[in-house]
């Protein structure tokens, strides 16, 4: 029984991940009580990634720049590139500040059950990548999944041929973890990848 | 590590009732993606409500009109008042379509604690539309907490010379709740407020 306003505001915030019809209403109701303070500034930071962002055309990262600021970065180590699935994945790593190169996101995974193939996930600009530039290092940084083990092992197949060293990040107990609330499948790959202390 | 513009923008996402920065993260990543489906009709949506909402000077509904939608409604029951804490809860009740009469919403409750008085509440806008307009029954619909029922007798104290007939919503088992689950107060009031079948 609200008006169609409102409703429209409801339905497009109902869409977005994390947010059902109920949480959507609250969102509103928040956003009205604080037009000046909170909608407003909203509004103009949505507009201005709508309008700025775009996706960088060497690795798919988005930024308001094309090449992104990691690819035009001079301080970036250009002689290695990591393999991501996702933006998202790019930010949690650039969060960690343990990681100085270059990415490539693919997008997504390869999926016969989704119909990804390698084209989906611009494996031609980033083979190009690795031959034309001077790269050593490609790092696969995928998830543990069917999906995500299965790219990773394409992606080091069409580079063997490539000169360039092909690691992968290590899987195993996550720091804080404890061992008894872990699945088997972790513990496993962990006692494999044991190391001498 | 993103750019500054996305980082506005999820810090206005995370400031969002039931958003924290994780999913503010999320859902930046999601609009993006959804530039021309999503992103661009939220934007419109939020600025439409922006620009066109208003709060309903009689009752304090939010509306396009002011005398809202409900106030000059002409198959709405002028003579029965309806008093809410939040737009939410009047949202909630018109949901049921079991009331088809007014409303008053406080915009919170009494709260000495919080240094919540009267004329916070918009009480002299309601007494004035008690006393002038024909109206017969007032229901409280508040919630069952301290500072709810506190505000719950103020109103139905202000009301005893007035004329008018005031009830309250009942309180006890939801419907499809189960009792092992119920909280004592909850069975307490239940208990109390039995019907002969």
């Amino acid at each position: 029984m609200h008006d169609a306003t409102i409703d429209r505001l409801i339905q497009h915030l109902g869409k977005l991940p994390g947010l059902g019809p109920r949480s959507a209403r609250r969102v509103v109701l928040h956003l009205i009580k604080r037009r000046e303070s909170l909608l407003t500034p909203l509004i103009r930071a949505l507009r201005d990634v709508s309008e700025g962002i775009r996706v960088c055309g060497q690795c798919g990262n988005i930024d308001t720049i094309d090449p992104c600021t990691i690819c035009s970065g001079p301080k970036r180590d250009h002689s290695m590139i990591c393999v991501v699935e996702d933006v998202a994945d790019l930010w949690a790593l650039e969060r960690t500040v343990a990681y100085r190169g270059l990415y490539h996101v693919l997008g997504g995974t390869l999926s016969a059950l989704d119909g990804v193939g390698p084209e989906d996930l611009k494996m031609p600009v980033f083979l190009d990548r690795v031959r034309n530039e001077k790269v050593t290092e490609v790092v696969l940084a995928l998830s543990a999944t069917v999906d995500g083990q299965t790219t990773a092992h394409y992606i080091a197949e069409r580079l063997v041929d490539q000169n360039v060293s092909v690691t992968a990040i290590a899987h195993g107990v996550p720091v804080g973890g404890e061992l008894d609330y872990l699945d088997e499948g972790t513990l496993t790959t962990a006692l494999r990848a044991r190391r001498p202390v």
